[in-house]
């Protein structure tokens, strides 16, 4: 399955120091033991492990026993089912590679809920394998992709005895419904999970057939403007002229955050951003996206954004301000004449590195403050604030990464970067400052969240190689 | 009651041709009945003729044959109920004053709902005097008002044998449920209802002591704007920066739609406005009008509007455009982030002679479409349109109330136009087209469409005195 290594970055390092022959060992162990793999996968995604539904508490359980049991039984140690709060941890680890890297392998154990269930082909918790495909609940998301690393683990404990690294694993059951008890347990015990690097697959590659890596995600700062003119609605024909509206007002001044070229006009925005570097620039245009089939698939009559940047930077790797929401007076049907006492929006700025959460919701708020007219009263609310993260793309451990996936799926992967933020990114970020490798197999059709979750067998089998690989990649490493 | 008269205005004319001895009598007539009176009026709003409730539909009936037995015992003739598809009209006439001028008077004696009726400080249909005001529901909208007019009728017939004019009468039981009946009806007897003026008494004075004729009304063009980007709602991870955001765009049009000094930026908007004469703006001038506690009732912390006019011009002369309501996307708790599939605005207009809803609602679409970019769908709908009216201040009838006012109320009237529409005023304007007389005696405090409804009984007696001497006055204009 490996093909011959090219390197494409700078800062690309050789192999691993696992002697050749067992691997080849490992890999045949691999590609022997598929449709074992697929059966054992089937147990795992047979659990109806909802974390948001109270009825299905027993089987979350249920499936971080299984989970636990599974870990052990390929050859983890001091595995236990951890409990919280709410549905519980698992972890276990293998810690015998003296001298060599730690990784800490993150990823979860719940699903979402399956309804509207009427629009499953099979039962989604009766995983059925159609034309090289893998469907069932958690399929993708996130059962499929933790049975990959659960595999190579086996393969490489099988076939020699131990892992090139040392690992940790770390799996929770509660990411459906906000890792509320995954952040303080990260915190709280981070001397524990101490590694030097963080692997999560729990993200999808960049398109069928194109392997990828995503080294960078979007931030977040969300705010809530709230204007009142008056004490109460007016009627509109009594007053109009004697007052400001406050729905007009709020329009002047979302008009004046963001341009008509797409830029975003707060004083100081730009500042700290990290110009994009011509290697990534690069980079993202080698990749197969067509602007054309974007703006038919989202049904937009033409796409936007801010000039100078293709789709996909002002995508992943340019800041940007949207309204989330507004509301203002009559909204219903007809035609109510009435001058609304209150007006209000949610805007929220996606931010990238350098840019500092905190620092952007101030700057906004200077900025609001000053454009907002005098007639009316102003409020502004923070509401959410989300760091950017990103590990270089030519950072040891995502190169090592990049390596292992050539070898895996025989195709050199893309080196991307996401829109949106990845919460648990965060929580690893913060509590553990170590590089984080988003090493995903799932594909943007898999029907995540939806009816007819999917995961496709090749990048579940190739997945298992590339981990595999992954893991004598970064034992090659020099700490 | 009657002071020496004193032309205020161009255009005034003397008294009417009724002896003055008669018109002595009547008015001692007047004045030694308003015990009377009020016990007659007491029945009046006894009668629960709440139209917008199914349950009340034979006391509405009821009340409009006790109207109807009402007009034939104080003399008028050929008095009738109609049926219409609603609740049904009563007309009468007096027709017998050959060569005079014909009033049409209009009334409603259909009643508000009363909850929350715990509020009410006597029961709504038990009429109550306080402290020279009498509580009931319809005291002052519009059964006081009306009774006005049959008293003022009375007083003439009793004591003289007849009308000093020639005169209709037609009262609906459907104006607090939209008039629905009405239109259609007079549009197709507007030769059975012909006049030379059309009399209205169910508006408020300017303020108590402050007795005033409205001669000018804001018309209205209400407009929906709906924008949509895509097809459905997006992740603005995902998407933020690479589709145009319709809740920014709408933003953006917004508020390019009115500046920042107050003024309707659509080109064209002013073109037909008819510009206040200097006799108008020094009318208004006169007003006991506080811009401070108008600030103060409406809990602005600052008055804004146009500039180079003042609240009462801009109120009520002006033109001006509002948002009346507008939502995009999320308007919940918390921060969802999503940029919206659609946004959507309600934006009115209020117009003013000589503009023209239809060429107003045309030069709103050309510039909306102009200013609105390619990256949404927009959709403009026109949801209501309503003329302006004004009868000159000058205009011989008004004129002819205006010393009504004065002689019965002992005060010259101020002059003044209101910033809303009346629909029964287009109603009779556009079948009839006659001056119409807005001769009402509310107060700002009579709790329309509120508890404690009330009509002041001074208003009410002076009314009447004014009432009578208005048909003389009227009977004194040349046809």
């Amino acid at each position: 399955m490996a093909q011959g290594f090219s390197p494409a970055f700078p800062g690309m390092i050789g192999e691993g120091n696992l002697e050749v022959h067992t691997m080849n060992d490992v890999l045949d162990f691999i590609n022997t033991n598929r449709d074992r793999y697929v059966e054992e996968l089937k147990q795992f995604l047979a659990i109806p492990s909802i974390s948001a539904m109270p009825e299905h508490q027993t089987d979350v359980r249920r499936c971080a026993e299984w989970t636990a049991a599974e870990m052990s039984r390929i050859g983890l140690e001091n595995v236990r089912v951890i409990d919280t709060a709410g549905h519980p941890l698992v972890y276990g680890d293998w810690l015998h590679a003296e001298g060599k890297p730690t990784v800490l392998f993150y990823g979860h154990y719940d699903v979402q809920p399956v309804d509207p269930v009427d629009l499953w082909q099979s039962p989604p918790f009766e995983a059925t394998v159609r034309d090289g495909e893998i469907y069932a609940r958690g399929a993708s998301d996130d059962k499929g992709q933790v049975f990959v690393h659960f595999k190579a683990i086996e393969a490489h404990i099988t076939k020699s005895g131990r892992l090139p690294v040392n690992f940790k694993v770390i799996l929770e059951g509660e990411e459906e419904v906000g890792s509320v008890n995954l952040g303080p347990y990260v915190k709280a015990h981070a001397a524990d999970l101490a590694s030097d690097m963080v692997l999560i697959s729990d993200t999808e590659m960049f398109d069928r057939g194109v392997p990828s890596l995503c080294y960078g995600l979007r931030g977040l700062v969300y705010m809530q403007i709230d204007m009142r003119g008056t004490k109460g609605d007016l009627h509109s024909g009594s007053y109009g002229g004697v007052v400001a509206n406050p729905a007009n007002v709020m329009a002047q001044v979302l008009a004046q955050l963001k341009d008509r070229s797409g830029t975003v006009k707060i004083p100081g925005f730009y500042d700290a951003v990290r110009a994009l570097r011509d290697e990534e620039r690069a980079e993202f245009r080698r990749l197969p996206f067509n602007e054309v089939s974007v703006k038919k698939y989202l049904g937009a009559p033409r796409l936007f954004g801010e000039r100078g940047y293709s789709v996909l930077e002002r995508m992943w790797a340019r800041p940007t301000l949207d309204v989330n929401g507004m509301v203002a007076g009559w909204t219903g049907e007809g035609s109510k004449t009435v001058i609304p006492a209150t007006a209000m929006a949610k805007v929220s700025m996606r931010i990238v590195p350098n840019q500092d959460p905190v620092a952007i919701a101030e700057l906004f708020e200077a900025y609001v403050k000053k454009i907002t007219p005098k007639t009316v009263d102003l409020k502004i609310t923070r509401m959410h604030g989300a760091m950017p993260w990103m590990t270089d793309f030519d950072n040891i451990y995502v190169q090592a990464a990049g390596r292992a996936i050539e070898k895996g799926f025989g195709k050199r992967p893309v080196f991307t970067r996401e829109g949106g933020s990845i919460p648990v990114v965060a929580t690893f970020q913060e509590a553990l400052n170590v590089p984080c490798v988003l090493f995903g197999f799932g594909l943007p059709d898999d029907n995540l969240h939806a009816p007819n979750e999917k995961f496709n067998l090749d990048n579940f089998f190739q997945g298992i190689l590339a981990s595999a690989f992954l893991y004598q990649e970064v034992a090659g490493i020099k700490g």
